[in-house]
């Protein structure tokens, strides 16, 4: 049996093909150009094999309520071209399967939730936090994904500013500090005028990147207490984690109950971005069962 | 057909008996003193009903885990005394019927779920946050209370400090300035020294707080998208809620759909403190049809 997934997201675009074991049998990306050429781009290439479902994990905001006229859709995103573009109706159209549509960073939790429930984790809820060029994260409560009307936007929530980051306004074009306006990736350009990748972790500004990051957790863990947060995106790395991890642990104050925080607060187990086909191909699976 | 519920508070217990139609028949409150004598008293009250399901909703933490050996405790409490009580197992001894067992704050939400639903309201998911002696909330999505490995805790997460308000140090134990440290009934008095209910809404200290409840309810519509969110509690007021509406909306700034704010940040539906016991009756009936 072959599933596809569509990573879709704000600048390229990740296509795979893979079997019941989610095992990758082929893939290719391309760049996010406009609706029309990359969503034919899309079915082009799934076009030349025999998928029986379709998992789509797409930037947002999309529409996922069923019952809504504009499910499917990518609906107010600022992404030039891309507002209101019928999505899964457009797959629709080439496909008769069955098909799901979710957020990228709910393909991403998604993923990593099965992995870990594939390496004999015993856990059933999950929260996944890209922190990259924007800040985004998914959630699973009880397997299911976390969300009522729409789905999460965990990146804009308001934070304790750092006493030694009082100044900084921020970079959110929404909120100004909220977040994502204080520890995605541009940030770095925003406060030293360098790349994140060209400074080094002795930098005070990484500290300062923790204590907000650490936040994050803490309401995740203080709303969801989810079994496990995975962090994604290019400003994550294990060193950075650790300095999360100690100011994650001085925050909560043994407030309630975590498990271990090397296992609690970790990178994601899914290496080279992969969660999110994974967790694709998983629920393409999961909508043909149903 | 009669169900039982207690709201078992720090300060008081209030047992009450209803019917399917979670109409009260009886009810009662004496204060919380021992374990042994508290509980006592509420078997002796229901013993002179003929009650088919029992719901309880307590304060925290409690052990809610159905695979736990503590399940049905009340776990951590500084309250003393009461470290470690077996509530449902003392219940059980007494009563052979089905009980559900969830925190206070989960019986309030969910009774304005349920009374949301019947008065034809399409929700599916809600948030109930108390702000009184202390803050804590309950959460609902796709019907089902939410968290993973507890219970949530969202009144203890920290938020962006108002300009005006950045020397009081809160009076959390655990966080100092989190969110009930810094809104909390008792912060009246730690701020001004008179208690809340003499403090008159043109006091800049209620713009303060204001900013502080607005960031919770930001932080719940950003985490779980919720169709709705209760506000109860002693410090609450609809005039109090005008102004978190009005700096919820400048926060959000547009960046999720939300349902009219006067709709979607309200009071309690149910009065004079009644939702934890009419979620209780609710929440038993259904322990009944499992
Ligand atoms: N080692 C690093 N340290 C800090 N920031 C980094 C590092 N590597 C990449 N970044 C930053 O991460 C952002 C890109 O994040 P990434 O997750 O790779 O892409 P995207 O979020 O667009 O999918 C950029 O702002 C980049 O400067
Ligand atoms: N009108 C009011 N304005 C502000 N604070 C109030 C008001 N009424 C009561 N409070 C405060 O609310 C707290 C009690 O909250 P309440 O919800 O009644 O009890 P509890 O949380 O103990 O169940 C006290 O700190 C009290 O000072
Ligand atoms: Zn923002
Ligand atoms: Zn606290």
């Amino acid at each position: 049996m072959l599933v596809g997934s569509i990573e879709a997201g704000g600048t390229k675009f990740v296509c795979a093909v893979g079997d019941e074991d989610y095992r990758i049998k082929d893939s290719v990306h391309f760049p996010t150009t406009t609706p029309e050429e990359t969503l034919q781009k899309a079915i082009d290439y799934f076009k030349q094999f025999d998928i029986e479902a379709l998992g789509i994990a797409s930037f947002g905001p999309i529409e996922q309520r069923k019952n809504s006229p504009k499910y499917g859709y990518i609906t107010s995103t600022p992404k030039p071209g891309w507002k209101d573009t019928d999505f899964v109706g457009k797959m629709k159209e080439a496909f008769d399967i069955p098909m799901f549509w979710t957020t990228d960073v709910n393909g991403s939790a998604y993923g990593e939730y099965v992995m870990s429930t594939l390496s004999n984790e015993k856990i059933d809820s999950l929260v996944y936090y890209t922190v990259g060029t924007g800040v985004g994260a998914g959630a699973i409560d009880k397997g299911k994904f976390v969300g009522g009307i729409g789905h999460p936007e965990m990146g804009h929530t308001l934070v304790k500013r750092h006493p030694d980051d009082l100044d900084f306004k921020g970079v959110c074009p929404f909120h100004g500090d909220c977040l994502e306006g204080l520890v995605a990736g541009p940030t770095f350009e925003a406060r030293l005028g360098i790349k994140g990748q060209d400074v080094p972790l002795t930098n005070h500004v990484w500290d300062i990147m923790a204590y907000y990051v650490a936040q994050a957790a803490l309401q995740a863990t203080l709303i969801l207490r989810p079994d496990k947060i995975v962090f994604g995106g290019g400003v994550v790395s294990e060193l950075f984690l650790d300095k999360v991890r100690a100011q994650f642990k001085d925050l909560l104050n043994d407030y309630v109950e975590v498990p271990d925080l090397k296992k609690y607060i970790t990178m994601p187990v899914i290496k080279n971005n992969g969660s999110a086909t994974l967790g694709d191909f998983a629920l393409a699976i999961r909508e043909l069962q149903e």
